[in-house]
């Protein structure tokens, strides 16, 4: 049991502080080179999927419908749209399989809007202002595509059953400026809360005030379960936004980055025929089709959602002990010290954790100077301003485990030696 | 030897018709399905590539500078930049490697200029008329993008040394609304023709009105010869730029869609470093990284530029007869009718037929009647249409010898019997 800083007296605080920072010149003194700034699978992870290079060769046959190795098929091969539909929770022909990268999917769907508008209304680039609600804190990518073209964010507080759906009605419902929200539904990046039944419901229900406004419901992390008892269960929307009449309301990405490989896998968006006939308007100038071969060694090395599935639990028993290193160690080194939370997810990427007010800053400077790289502090709000300066984002994936060890041993001595400071300058 | 038609009286004509009828409905009954729309490899030549699927498997080592495997590397890895930047005639530091599309970097740029500018000039969405000059004939998908952006199109005519530069110079160097030109300058799209030297130098040496100008030097068959005997030299455009003090005005675009395989191939873009940083502020947002698995592929096959030119010559033995078969069944049929006149090109993809005026779409339309689907009349020029009314692109790599010598009969026949409509009309 750790004493809270709150019951130590001023002559407490300074010598807890003097030994932490003993502590802390050890670390430094250790010279480490460590980055848990991404959340990228580790080397273990990666050689899951090393199986799938085996699935085509030379001698293989590469005819679907198609031939694949030749041009065409801008909506994906009809097996790769099967494979990705059932990823998606949508119909087969509710999906278009892209290529390596769902972001490229988000960023292209933005910038249509921006040039061309959404299914004919104004392109967004012709109005004064245009919103996008951010539920926060959240993926630091998503704010920076937004922030990219010039659209306005706006900060919702995310509860423990997703965005607070107040709010997100009051903007929606009301203001036409407001085009779109970003939202990673299912252990979300980086709390890993996953979005309650009602908060669903309440998402296809709304009836936004402008025509063109959309759900970017980024489901990343989708089929990424830590534990095979404590899975968090997703209502699928597109259903949801069909029974209340409001089927167009909602692009759902998703890819295999974090299933085969970051980079090399398939990405796709499931969403209403409406939405992917103006899609296809744009996608059908942009390119010819993309890369069918890696569609079809998805295809044969996966089989269909279930294989993805199974693979998904070897990646969960690599990573899963990292995330319980973590936990305990913060546990162990920060438990009932009334100073930070953090959340334990069911899945995903990531801990948050949420120091006090004022200190994730100097905490990320303070591991830094002690060759730990976390992600920047503020990355996880709109224009990289974390109002509370307290949120830090904690990628337990792709160190070994003895980095890992290290880096939060350090990690907590930071947010230690901050707080410390912080508690006896208010004195 | 063929008698001119000029020559034939009327009733001459008429008789000649009718016989050619007789032969064309002969063909109709045939039922033949075939077609040389595209310009596709035909699987003999995606079979040469087959041997690539066995250059990585899961014992493959992945590690380069980077683990291929994982996320990162927008730029694309060194290997991959050095084998695209030999194969675009720039310096390794001047190219980034992309997807497996060419046609979407040129998308996306353009796009990314509608939205934002060009190095921080106006972004051309927010100007009254932005202008592309279009040499024509020319490639359809080039057309279709700027017409998707509403852009204005002006016809540029082709001389057998590239584009008319006197036309070019005019436009570019005057009128601040034209902002691009669209350019295949090796062995272009459709009529086979290799910019001369003079026509690169004045390219490179343009005086452009508008800062934010570009040429979009599509260079898709740069190492595409058909003879290893009769190969176009194009001059390295990016060092003429240079020499002219005028390195930002050019993006050369290339793939090995037609090397490799179309869809999985990897392209690129070579130009100044300042359009590159100009290109990665909006890339970085975009991706996190291209397909770097299948860059490595392309790497470890091809070795070297070198390699991949070898490898070209395989292409070329299996396409080379195909060119020849049309040329000698147009030569037999039409040759001397005074009716027509078509190119052979040492390379590229494509024969570009002119019929005389007024007679291409009634062609196309007859060869499909009988079974045999020609690109589109109009196709070669913006907004789809061929003022005169003549030009046919013909893309004899597809179909398998037995069915190009069909459909290039049934061509034939169909030029003769429009054209002989349109004399005996005009008699």
């Amino acid at each position: 049991m750790n004493v809270p800083y709150v019951k130590l007296d001023k002559a407490q605080l300074i010598m807890e502080r003097n030994e932490v920072e003993k502590i802390y010149n050890q670390y430094k003194e250790k010279n480490l080179s460590l980055d848990m700034s991404r959340g990228k699978p580790c080397s273990k992870q990666l050689d899951l999927s090393l199986p799938m290079m085996d699935t085509l060769n030379s001698a293989s046959d590469y005819m679907c419908a198609v031939d694949v190795r030749n041009y065409g098929v801008p909506m994906g091969i009809s097996e790769a749209r099967k494979l990705m539909a059932d990823m998606l929770e949508v119909e087969n022909d509710e999906v278009i399989v892209c290529g390596n990268a769902s972001l490229s999917i988000m960023f292209d769907i933005i910038s249509t809007a921006m040039n061309k508008g959404i299914m004919g209304q104004t392109p967004w680039g012709k109005l004064d202002e245009v919103k996008f609600l951010c539920p926060v804190p959240g993926y630091d990518r998503h704010f920076g595509i937004t922030e990219y073209f010039g659209i306005k964010m706006i900060n919702i507080p995310m509860t423990k059953e997703g965005p607070d759906m107040d709010l997100v009605e009051e903007y929606v419902n009301n203001d036409e400026s407001v085009k779109g929200i970003w939202c990673v539904p299912k252990y979300s990046n980086p709390q890993g809360i996953t979005y309650s039944d009602e908060t669903v419901k309440r998402f296809a229900a709304l009836k936004p005030a402008a025509k063109d406004f959309r759900i970017f419901w980024d489901n990343a992390y989708v089929i990424h379960d830590l534990y095979d008892d404590k899975k968090d269960e997703l209502l699928p929307i597109l259903s949801e936004c069909k029974k209340a009449g409001n089927e167009d309301i909602v692009y759902i990405l998703g890819s295999t980055s974090k299933v085969s490989f970051p980079g090399s896998g398939i990405s796709a968006v499931g969403t209403s025929k409406n939405n992917i006939e103006d899609i296809m308007k744009r996608l059908s100038m942009q390119t010819i089709g993309h890369d069918k071969i890696n569609q079809l060694r998805h295809v044969r090395f996966f089989g269909d959602i279930n294989g993805m599935k199974e693979h998904m639990k070897k990646h969960a028993a690599i990573i899963r002990p990292k995330f319980e290193l973590v936990d305990d160690i913060l546990t162990k080194e920060l438990g009932d010290l009334d100073i930070c939370s953090w959340y334990n997810p069911n899945g995903g990427y990531f801990i948050s954790f949420d120091s006090m007010n004022g200190c994730a800053s100097q905490i990320v400077q303070k591991a830094k100077e002690a060759g730990v790289v976390l992600t920047g502090a503020g990355a996880t709000f709109p224009y990289k301003k974390d109002p509370d300066d307290k949120n830090i984002r904690i990628a337990p994936t792709f160190p070994t485990d003895s980095e890992l060890f290290e880096a939060a041993m350090l990690f907590t001595v930071c947010v230690k030696l901050v707080t410390l400071d912080k508690l006896i300058s208010e004195l």
